[in-house]
């Protein structure tokens, strides 16, 4: 009987399958050790286990191609599309290496910055491409190191271009991308997966296409995970040069890279470097209408969406690689059409999370950081370990101070003469301050016919979930309740909720209410007399600049605000209120009003000494609701605190 | 303004109060530890803390005095009377300490055991006695490094009585209490709380009253934490004491030692070992009536409750100090007359915490040993951490085996015989076993009158959260699903709730359904049938003797099925199905059945062999219902199988 058995394993086999951190330990040492609840099971694979996970359920997938910027003002930018274009769910992004550009720098335009961005503050699955010619052993090793520390796990091994006019191999030195590959699995055996490219018409330089397919071969053989390929304008060329891949024994994956038209310079330019020819198909439409940007993109479009369709339909491909150019539209208007392009993927966790491998554990996060999730990662990139089940004993001075209000991923996206069109080009009292938050609230336009969009604790505009507060945020924030954070009570929605739900399917997700804001401290006053009468019932922060601070924490532990309830798992509590980490983001907080926007103004302006004077006496006040299944009582409090005060 | 500060703290003195576990680490490796949450305040706290917090919060309490037992069979009801007495909230109990008993020993009714098993095993707070005359410092040494190791936080110092009947001082040994207090602060620092022992009249051998209470000074001074009193027969007796020992400096806890009259043999013989005298009033009462052991009895209640009435009217007493003799019924008559036995007292944790102080912050288990807590306990006291948070990487190896079913602490309360009626004195096929399974869950009596009070896997009957399942369980235990776990689903019902809450109040506890039982192989293979339909809302393990294992769990991560939401607090998950140690489990359920129940009858009988063939051919099952917020439909599962089979 029992053959119908679904999964079955023997007791003796009792090993558990734990994302691959570590296998069982017999050790009751380990028995405390918190484990992993798997929530989003990309977090623990490899790209190239990925890579074949999709492929086995036949789900078609799609990557991006960058190059680093030139300016910091690009880098600022460029981050900002990681994060547009990231939503629509690419399996990974990868970041070109530009010897000319010093890529292995610290500059925020360096190929190892960005790459270092995408991951760890965009938390994308990257691809670090790295050149050979021209370069020693060890600076190839120390960039790879690097690379290793910052949590890469993908390198993209090529040649590069030699320097010179003249190819000359030099003995004993990378004269191949192969030579690479042979490096990279010596120096640090399989930790790096490795990627190579593909030349579905030959390398230019390729004495001829089946040298050029033994050379692809051997990269294989010494260790390269998968290979993508040159652009190319016709299907049946990549399909061929597939074909002919597997004649001769290549069996990783291939991925085609899409290079959709985009304009005419552009392609010219593309084509010189590639030594690619143009087919006359293509020119014969493109040349009349080469002054024509839209007509070329859209016909770019167009081109590229039929050629990807046929590939897909060939059934030998899986996943396509775009050459963004650094542009936006028309890639995504392919994946778009494509049915690729998958907007609101599901959440794993109700922040974004970062992909460096040693945060894979993490799963609770301060809530305080919910809108500046990646100064909360810069400020926290040094921790060894990462909170998991439990937030742990925090202790304040763990926290990176941050001082680098700059540093080009922490920066407003908006340039300072929007800031100032948005939060006023000269404010008249703390007033024109409650109007600016109220702006941002409503979504009205302010009294000079300028929408806030952002403000300096929130580079976005109001999240959804807000959205279900706003009428009462508007009310409070007129009347100098300057809210930055806030959370309605969930108590037990589905989590497949399109504004609140997060996590696996088949969960149910709560929340206790949320309240964060600067206020006067003659609101303060009143606030705590009324606070007494909810004593047993909301938590309270109350700090101002000097870190004076008023709480009636018990024992300063910390307070799960956000948790969910899987099938077969253990609870989720991935987000909570702890006391001694908003000591730290009281710092960050107040600094966002000098930093950010005090310093709009010239100095001894009466603008910027409105902005100096709240920072200098105001306090920031957070209070939870712990009776989540009853209504929000916060408003109750605040309202009650208004009666008092008049 | 803000002058109405409740708890102020500057940002500067950031530290954590956390328990006294670890002061806060400012290293980033500490910021992943789990914290505890804290739940019960008592499980982190000295007892000389508790009695001080109870005391500043005018919360009278009450301690309970035991002897070790002379036999194995004494040491079983000894064990379930400190179950039983720990119900009604002693803040500790203290087990004497013999010298001609070995009491050291691993014996399993010496004085160091049956305080180990009070602690390990029925949780409660212990104070261990320990004499010092006529022993070496280094067995001294030994014992308490011993009790150190078993998890024992308390000691009573005192001299014990001389060997023989000439007293002689040791030069360089213990000669007095004072002694093994000086030593005890000497070797062990301030590891050990210490209490001496009080005489109201004086010692019977010191020069004088006054002489006496410089001793006792002596041994305050000497390290000692608290005082408890040599029984007295009347208030005015203690209250006089405690002012002499407070004129003379002697600030610590002093608590009467209470003595309920509780027969007239066992008086005189106490009376004779103390050197007491009993008041001519006393006398007086009980000489006319020594024969009639009943009305000892109820006029020792009567005294002992005017006593302690008087003594905590006095204002000078906290707590009272009860010699039990080893019995219950006068004490605890004694406490509920003075409204000090709090039945049901608040259960920190769904289930009956340790006190050993390295298991203060286990906070999770698996729900297999609901029943069997101190099994459990015995399979992972040699775990140097206990989870906390999460569940953690167990892994099957890391339970200790059990093989010793038959240790004093995990046996059945019941004799053989006794189990024979309940059980069946001859079983006629798997129906007479499918008969005591459910008579066990009704609560009628058997076939032959008998009530079945207690099964293999539960030595207790029914809980009260079980009950709410009654009618159900019924039905299907009359049909071969017989039941040993099963909790009903909540969706969020208050921490006070008398049947299902636990944890401070204010919260909210929820559960999954869960129900586990064993069953033949034709039941499980229609079962298996049915369950394809609740695929995604029921996880599964199905095990059989030999390990063959059938489970729908994803990546065999644990299940939390029990948890509760508290103020200010993160979320406790105290119970979970995990699917490894389910395997540990699975060998404890399965050797129960031939252990407990087999081996009832003789060898080859029909009855051992009905036995011994389910033990070989039915499988163990259990069932989560992920859907907690929806009915229960774990009954229509079993419903639809028995549909199936028809």
């Amino acid at each position: 009987m029992v053959n119908e058995t679904q999964h079955t394993c023997s007791a003796s086999s009792s090993s558990r399958s734990d994302g691959g951190s570590s296998s069982g330990s017999e050790s009751s040492k380990d028995n405390s050790r918190c484990s992993t609840p798997v929530l989003d099971a990309d977090r623990h694979e490899r790209l190239r286990e990925k890579m074949r996970r999709r492929q086995d359920a036949g789900d078609k997938w799609f990557s991006l191609e960058f190059f680093p910027p030139r300016t910091a003002n690009a880098a600022v930018n460029l981050i900002s599309r990681f994060d547009r274009m990231g939503a629509g769910g690419p399996l990974f992004i990868d970041v070109t290496w530009h010897p000319a550009g010093d890529p292995g720098s610290d500059k925020e335009t360096s190929s190892m910055i960005i790459a270092n961005t995408a991951v760890n503050y965009c938390g994308l699955e990257t691809i670090l491409h790295m050149t050979c010619c021209n370069q020693t052993k060890d600076d190839i090793t120390a960039h790879l190191q690097k690379a290793k520390r910052l949590g890469l796990k993908n390198i993209m091994a090529l040649r590069g271009d030699p320097a010179g006019e003249e190819w000359e191999e030099e003995v004993d030195g990378f004269n191949y991308a192969v030579d690479l590959v042979k490096h990279i699995r010596s120096e640090f055996d399989d930790y790096f997966d490795i990627c190579v490219a593909g030349y579905p018409k030959g390398h230019p330089e390729a004495e001829s296409y089946e040298a050029d397919l033994r050379h692809l071969k051997e990269k294989v053989f010494a260790g390269a995970d998968f290979i993508i390929t040159q652009l190319f304008f016709r299907p049946e060329t990549f399909l061929k040069f597939m074909k002919d891949c597997q004649a001769i024994g290549i069996t990783c994956p291939i991925i085609p890279g899409i290079f959709p038209i985009q304009g005419y310079h552009s392609l010219r330019q593309l084509v010189k470097l590639s030594k690619l020819e143009v087919p006359q198909e293509i020119k014969d439409v493109i040349e009349p209408i080469k002054d024509n940007d839209a007509a070329i993109r859209n016909y770019g479009v167009e081109l590229a969406v039929s050629m990807c369709r046929e590939l897909l339909d060939s059934g030998m491909v899986h996943g396509l690689h775009f050459y963004t150019l650094n542009r936006e539209v028309a890639t995504t208007e392919v994946l778009k059409r494509l049915g690729l392009w998958k907007e609101d993927p599901r959440r794993p966790l109700p922040w974004a999370v970062s992909a460096h491998p040693k945060r894979r554990v993490e799963d609770v996060r301060p809530i305080f950081w919910a809108s500046r999730p990646k100064s909360y990662i810069y400020r926290t990139q040094e921790w060894d370990d990462f909170p998991n089940g439990r937030w742990g004993n925090s202790s304040s001075p763990a926290f990176g101070e941050l001082k680098d209000y700059y540093l080009f991923y922490l920066k407003s996206k908006s340039p300072r003469e929007e800031l100032l069109k948005m939060w006023g080009e000269e404010l008249t009292g703390e007033e024109s301050v409650f109007e600016v938050f109220t702006c941002y609230i409503t979504g009205e336009p302010n009294r000079n016919g300028y929408k806030v969009t952002c403000m300096p604790w929130n580079d976005d505009p109001l999240a959804t979930e807000t959205n279900l507060l706003k009428d009462q945020l508007e009310k409070v924030n007129r009347r100098g309740i300057l809210t930055i954070n806030s959370q309605p009570n969930i108590n037990g929605k589905p989590s497949t909720d399109p504004i609140v739900g997060w996590g696996p399917s088949g969960g149910y997700v709560f929340q206790k209410a949320y309240l964060e804001f600067f206020t006067s401290s003659e609101i303060v006053t009143a606030l705590l007399k009324v606070l007494k009468k909810y004593e047993l019932r909301v938590n309270y922060h109350i700090v101002n600049v000097k870190g004076q601070n008023i709480t009636n924490a018990p024992d300063l532990q910390p307070n799960a605000v956000t948790w969910g309830i899987f099938p077969g798992r253990e609870i989720i509590q991935p987000t909570v209120v702890d006391p001694v980490s908003f000591l730290s983001w009281k710092d960050e907080a107040f600094a966002l009003w000098i930093e950010q926007w005090a310093k709009l103004y010239e100095e001894e302006s009466p603008s910027r000494m409105i902005i100096q004077y709240i920072h200098d006496n105001y306090y920031l006040v957070n209070l939870v609701d712990n009776d989540f299944p009853l209504e929000n009582c916060l408003w109750q409090v605040v309202e009650d605190t208004f009666e008092l005060l008049n």
